[in-house]
């Protein structure tokens, strides 16, 4: 099966946004695998990055893309990568400077979301690109 | 104070999402009010939409803004109408038209959110508009 590592710094503390993250990688159960690794510093989430081998990082100046596209996106990544991609989330500073320099950027929207927001919008759209390749009725528009 | 409210039809089902929400008007208590209104269906949010003097409704092919822009529409509408503001999001099928062609329109994001997830990403967003127009350290970038 496919897999897509979620790297991040910063643990969840809000207890709702570790129960929205728990149910939709339950929902994802068996379509994608999602794995999550927490980076303690931006430092170490910098070497985490550049050991993966297909990264798309997320960035407000990254390429902005409606559901569809990122869909088409994310499942065009993981065929060129062996069915494996890493998305980077920055901490509450962004992204490293490293990371932002070397990989893709795409872009969630041109609003600021807190980092830990963005995992749970992250994952949901990555619920939503498995619902549109499958073609079921969860993405109608 | 100034208050918002958000119209939009459709009871919270997930537990975490109705966390989430009380959390962030928590957050916002005693700096904006925010009033959750719940309509049974689209065409009573028309209807309770044509009520409202000042109006912002959600659509994805609405204006794309950043925080800082989200936040300075959201205080000038509020000054404009009187310290009132109602914000609609439509429910599972979008907007209802009577509402698309009369309001103004806003955009989230290019990306398609579920409606309950659009509430609690506009929470955010409120509460951050406050953040910016007090200058605090919670939006940084």
């Amino acid at each position: 099966m496919a897999l897509v590592k979620i790297l991040t710094p910063g643990k969840i503390r809000e207890p709702w946004l570790g129960m929205a993250i728990a149910e939709y990688c339950k929902r994802l159960h068996g379509r994608l695998e999602v794995e999550i690794v927490i980076a303690k510093h931006s430092g170490q989430l910098t070497l985490l990055a550049s050991r993966e081998k297909r990264v798309l990082a997320l960035d407000p100046t990254g390429e902005l893309l409606d559901s569809p596209a990122f869909s088409e996106r994310i499942w065009s990544e993981l065929e060129a990568g062996g069915a494996r991609l890493s998305l980077i989330i920055g901490g509450p500073d962004g992204l490293p400077d490293a990371i932002r320099k070397s990989a893709p950027l795409i872009s969630l929207s041109p609003l600021t979301f807190t980092h830990q927001m963005t995992r749970l919008i992250l994952l949901e759209q990555l619920y939503r690109a498995v619902e549109i390749r499958r073609g079921s009725q969860y993405h109608k528009i």
